[in-house]
């Protein structure tokens, strides 16, 4: 029988004043980013090394005590709920960058450095780590919910910037994954399996993260269209001929609206296009000039390009407080976000459908894209309490998961399962959602680690 | 108790004469490339469908009887040797092109389509598949045995290229791992796990790779060095300039030899680095001028580059048949390969460490690398049935693997474990190697998938 209690006591005699039991900090760790409703743990932990993690977990897997595994709390889909109470751990405590090394482009970092606290570091070293999904994330964070957001198109996901992790298995024991090894054919993928496993395997109390140079020069650059599908055929047309767009987003008009109002950027009421070029300074003129002159052919206007860093810098601003420019039209208003991953192909009848969707049920639905991956997200704006609101709100996203998945796509591109996909699993995965739990079963058997999440086991 | 006998007396009554019991077609399958002993499997299957290959798979699961996936035979550690007889799956008749989704920039493809057959089909699209191991082998192959080769530089390896895999598990279910979306957060990573776990795991019966636009222009280039680490040093600084080479080869001096006095062209007795960059007219040619001043810097002369089709052709061709280059040296050796990977600020101590041990040991070992990855190779030559000679030439590869261990490295950038790197799962993955076989119960319970390769489970 779980018995949370007499783990909670032995790890109190283990970290003292760094478990908390007291209600105001379970609240803190109760909820993330997203509209998940709530649920407290019994004790939050502040472990600072990985010998910590390792003997609370080994506590929490004798007494069956859950153990939620906790970076800043930005997921979107309920990750780190305590469904089942337990102990939380916050690795707020363990936030520092071990080893950089430069010449085999990969740092060594624990597991509560944040994407920003990580590129201020290694400013001055000409490298960088470019994954970049908005929020302030911790790299820990990013790694369990495989992350991603504007700059995969160029540098891919964190699937693909994880070179090897050292993680606390369901039992207490420590593993390590990977090498420093730039590739490998020795054994299974288990940095792979970890990464986007949302803690419900192992907890990872240390990351060796691939690094890029920092780029010799940067362009930005926005460009108007008529509508949604000569905007995606102009980005799959720059994909297919290799224009490495280091970031491309699509914006839809109602969303443009809210980024004008909220920012002061002048834009046209119609489609954009966001995009960033990276390279040398000839390299990223190149670059933006071809796309004009693919936007052109797909009926773009409007183009501008700058390699200046203020205006850079306004754009890319605007775009990342997107999330906050569509709440300002809705004051108090709850956001609800989701996001689809799609082919490309079938982006553009993705996006229409759910632009239909909303236009026929009378619901605001801005809609910004990664346009490079596939990858759209909508944000809904519900009043709080008002059930017939949340419930077209929720019957829209539904349907959007659902035509992503009949148009062979994915009922998430970036933000994960959490609690609040866990219901599309078996319609995406059919029966390797079946193997997926025998993986859990045969590595968390009492399934202490993030219960309830990603997979069913009992 | 495992029965073969009433296993395949069930196959045959499937597959008629596409079942094969004949000695010499079991002996035809005993063996890849590497020089592990033969093992005979007790028969040989030649299905035509992922139907077929379910109810196989089903039937040996029923009778405890072992399945060895087979694709043309290239694998360098033994992997698809049948140490415990049972059924081997020849994959020869499951080699179609299903779909090339060219917008989406992937293909749908039977486990038993070649590299070369795949670009072949592809070459009228724009498209094609980068991915190069040297040999001719089958898709499937290289996806199970986590293949790269010369140009994982710049596109990855196989873990990087594919999308969606359809696999048939051990007790005969078909799943589908990944969708046609470009990324997904939604569950475990099953297609990584997949790719590179050597058909322990599962039987690919379908795969869906990554395509890349056929680059407009390529270049190739040579260059001299005085050592070996000069010319480590020169890549150091290309991968960190982020110089987007497409290939880059170190050729050490007895490598040079073997090479200019087989294929005819005229080098010089020193290391050499081989390279090709792909990109636009004016991009190559800034690559290959930018390269040569790099190499420069080093100590580097001789720097040759041409974008000239057959001069390209000439100079890969001539590296493509290192391997026979070499074996020409000894005819009628037996060669012995082996491959490590190391952090690339290593390759260079690991490189001249084994050649010292060659020095040392009296041993011919020419060594030539992926050098991008820190990936390299050596080749040895022994005399059919000479005790001494074998117990030489595999003492040096036992130390060039535990050097590669030492260093932070692998015991394998892409040759895989097979049966001939078993004895290093220890060593480098510690209690990890644990959690790979508590992976292979879980999804092979009866151990009837490639038994005795990857994992240790009784």
């Amino acid at each position: 029988m779980p018995d949370n209690a007499a783990a909670i006591a032995e790890i109190k005699a283990l970290l003292g004043e760094r478990l908390s039991t007291g209600h105001s900090v379970r609240e803190l760790h109760a909820r993330d980013a997203a509209h998940t409703p709530p649920a407290l743990p019994d004790a939050v932990a502040f472990p600072e090394t990985t010998k910590e993690v390792s003997q609370v977990v080994e506590i929490c897997h004798r007494h069956g005590c859950p153990v939620v595994p906790y970076g800043v709390g930005t997921s979107l889909e309920g990750h780190i709920v305590a469904f089942r109470g337990g102990v939380t751990l916050d690795f707020s405590q363990m936030n520092k960058v071990l080893e950089v090394h430069g010449e085999d482009l990969n740092v060594v970092i624990q597991p509560g450095v944040t994407r920003e606290q990580l590129n201020e570091e290694l400013r001055a070293t000409g490298l960088f780590f470019p994954i970049d999904p908005g929020a302030n994330a911790t790299l820990g964070g990013m790694a369990a919910t495989r992350a991603s957001g504007t700059t995969a198109v160029r540098y891919g996901t964190m699937k693909d910037n994880v070179l090897a992790l050292e993680v606390v298995l369901a039992d207490g024991r420590v593993i390590r994954t990977g090498t420093q090894a730039r590739k490998s054919s020795a054994g299974y993928d288990l940095t792979r399996l970890m990464v986007g496993s949302e803690g419900t395997l192992g907890v990872i109390t240390e990351l060796t993260l691939i690094l890029h140079g920092q780029p010799e020069a940067v362009s930005a650059a926005v460009c108007e269209f008529p509508d949604t599908q000569s905007a995606v055929n102009a980005v799959i047309m720059a994909v297919q001929i290799g224009l490495p767009m280091a970031r491309i987003e699509y914006v839809d008009t109602p969303s443009i609206i809210a980024i004008s109002n909220y920012s002061g950027l002048e834009l046209s009421e119609c489609p954009h296009l966001f995009l960033e070029f990276h390279g040398s300074e000839t390299g990223v003129k190149e670059q933006a000039e071809q796309m004009a002159e693919i936007a052109a052919e797909f009926g773009g206007g409007g183009f501008k390009w700058s390699a200046k860093a203020e205006e850079r810098s306004a754009l890319w601003k605007a775009r990342h407080e997107s999330y906050f420019a569509v709440r300002a039209v809705r004051p108090g208003a709850v956001g609800i976000t989701s996001d689809v991953c799609v082919p490309i192909s079938k982006l553009a009848e993705a996006i229409e459908a759910t632009m239909a969707d909303a236009a026929e049920h009378g619901i605001y639905a801005p809609i910004l894209g990664h346009v490079g991956d596939g990858n759209y997200h909508t944000l809904l704006l519900v009043e709080e309490g008002n059930t017939e609101e949340w419930e077209a709100a929720q019957g829209l996203i539904h349907r959007m998961n659902m035509k992503a998945l009949e148009l062979g796509g994915t009922v998430s591109g970036e933000h994960g399962i959490g609690a609040g996909k866990m219901k599309y699993m078996a319609a995406e995965h059919g029966d390797a959602w079946s193997v997926m739990a025998d993986i859990k079963r045969a590595l968390d058997p009492e399934n202490i680690l993030n219960p309830g999440k990603m997979v069913q086991v009992n």
